[in-house]
């Protein structure tokens, strides 16, 4: 008889039984399977709930079930996680490769922080109202490079471009502004037909999950590019995205309202659900806490979002990733990107003891979070870590 | 023993056996697989060749092998197509029903032609410059919505959206000004690797063909949603993509010099293979035929922008579909957005002797175009049509 273990979980531990976050996983030299996670431990859903949608390269196959199915493979994995396990079905995390967990459909980044569609607008229109006329009626979104989502620990190589210059001429080369946008994506399991939107009370009929996002940016190449059309090569280099999916059941503890909306909503962007989050985002640089990026003070939901993005009959996919924009706070220390932190450049970060500004290579950056767990205590949402390395 | 049969090609057929471009059809009742135009018939590639390459839903498992294969393939599809053919692998065109031919990965829109991007200035912008600073140097582009692309036939639900209004504030309802912009796309075959940049040399090695689109805009929507971060919902409703997809080797006698450059392009530009098309478009309203927008026009060709959409390191993907944008000339019958034509609603348009601007309920739009065929005449690009059906 094959041997059996229980996972023990570490006291304090963000990954507690009513979190239990999904990956996809390689156990050394094997085929890749979806995962997941107890403590510091991953269980093999393949082996463990015996279920071909498992046995898969992304979570997909499951994502895309719907919500009856998530609310039952978590209570049979709830029931796994608190019994003796195939010692077959338990890798530690570290000794795994954790691949991109799911296939993107489409990416959409939205811009949803208040706090930082003020202070961008404070950098690069000084003279003017920092928000534009739409910002307070709508969310704010854009189409992002879904075949460049990468997953946490991917290396970032410095990306070339044509760098805005004093001169109104471009000059070209390596990016010597590698910056960081600290955001939450939200990940659609259960995709929508063309001409349907979604309404704001649906958003957990269709959402799978919540995961980590580092949208990198190069802010001389979008200060060049971006005018008529949007942000394009300055950001589609590469988006990390967490390893690991928190189910949106792990967050009914972190819901709350939202903050006050001036002017009311049109009526397909009222959530009366409240999907405000209470969660706590940290970005390390080289080790070292240089922020932290409150997302409860975003201006819009991502029940909002996706209402959104919808409302004009755009379909939707298994896959498709969302993101709310960097998140940052009001103050210096809660802000999501360098960008700000240093506002623009001009007032250094210290970091380690240096004074700093944007990203150098080798430079490595970790975003985390946590949140109200379900039963008490804290969850840990799976971190984004991402190293810069030299230009080719 | 089968009956067989020959397919006859009639007198001036766009579809000769230069042409033979692709498509994935189902004959009624079965299974989608590939197939190849030959006048008036599709040849299933299935039967004919025997491969499973194409017993598929889509062109992409044929697409990702790369230009050898495809060369290959294209001559034992000429062969067939001039041999006699088991009667089961040729199928009337009209009999038979046409699905989008290939899985989209990312789509991209360029902003290409300098007549489109001149009066698009001129009207968005009447009082500076047309053109931004950015544009003579670099392939304006952003990333739309890969998801609702949509094949040749597919009716467009005219999208509901925030309107912009003279007031300030936005007003919602279906969009008032449904656009259409016709566009020549392009697709990736053989994707590239996370930190790779295609050269512009480079060019015919990864992409496989091209097909014309129809990238439908709604204009009340666009102009009130997109600043700063570029269009989003005014476009990403729909956007037509053709059925049949001509391989690049089909055009290599519609491959002419681009126009003159001014500044010369940075070096990663240089388009020394010239990759100038000459390519004429016609855009039918209704059956009335309202403007002919010339692609030998385009400033930046489709070779620059796939260099440029990766110098910063971009990977691309097979099924990756990058649209040139608005393909317009110079004068008001080449325009090929009707913004363009009706200046912006300015200047109705007459169509079958009635005044028009914008798109109603029930409006045809078919866009064709037509270019030099290898081996002389003229071979024609597969049509993109759509009709407007009333908002939900």
């Amino acid at each position: 008889m094959s041997s059996r273990v229980r996972v023990e979980v570490p006291e304090g531990s963000g990954f507690g039984p009513t979190h239990l976050p999904y990956c996809v996983f390689r156990p050394l030299g094997e085929e890749p399977r979806v995962g997941a996670r107890l403590g510091d431990s991953v269980i093999d859903l393949a082996v463990a709930l015996d279920d071909p949608m498992f046995h898969q390269p992304t979570l997909n196959a499951f994502m895309t079930q719907g919500p009856q199915c998530w609310r039952e493979v978590r209570e049979r994995v709830r029931v796994a996680a608190e019994s003796e396990l195939p010692a077959a079905a338990v890798h530690a995390v570290r000794a795994v490769r954790l691949d991109l967990p799911v296939a993107i459909g489409d990416y959409v980044d939205f811009y949803a922080s208040l706090d930082h569609a003020t202070a961008m607008g404070r950098m690069l229109r000084p003279n003017a109202e920092p928000l534009l006329p739409n910002w307070r009626h709508l969310p704010v979104g854009y189409h992002g490079r879904a075949g460049t989502v990468v997953v946490s620990g991917t290396d970032i190589v410095r990306p070339h471009g044509q760098r805005k210059t004093d001169s109104g001429t471009p000059d070209f080369g390596p990016s010597r502004r590698v910056d960081i946008e600290a955001e939450l994506g939200f990940l659609v399991g259960a995709g929508s037909e063309l001409g349907r939107p979604i309404e704001t009370g649906e958003f957990a009929e269709h959402v799978f999950g919540v995961a980590l996002v580092n949208d990198w940016s190069a802010r001389d190449i979008q200060a060049w590019e971006g005018q008529p059309l949007g942000p394009f090569l300055g950001k589609s280099f590469a988006t990390t995205l967490s390893a690991w999916v928190t189910p949106l059941d792990a967050l009914t503890e972190a819901r709350i309202p939202l903050p006050p909306q001036h002017p009311e909503p049109l009526p397909y962007l009222r959530d009366e659900a409240a999907w405000g989050l209470d969660i706590d985002l940290s970005v390390e640089w080289n080790g070292h806490v240089v922020s932290t990026p409150p997302y409860r003070r975003m201006y819009w939901s991502p029940a909002q979002m996706l209402a959104h993005m919808t409302v004009n009959g755009a379909s939707t996919r298994t896959g498709d990733l969302f993101a709310s924009g960097t998140i940052s706070g009001a103050d210096r220390a809660e802000r999501g990107s360098l960008m700000e932190m240093s506002w623009g450049g001009a007032e250094p970060i210290e970091v380690n003891g240096v004074q700093r500004t944007f990203l150098n290579d080798s430079d490595e950056v970790t975003i985390t979070a946590t949140a109200p767990a379900v039963g008490g205590g804290r969850l840990q949402l799976g971190e984004v870590r991402g190293r810069i390395v030299k230009a080719v």
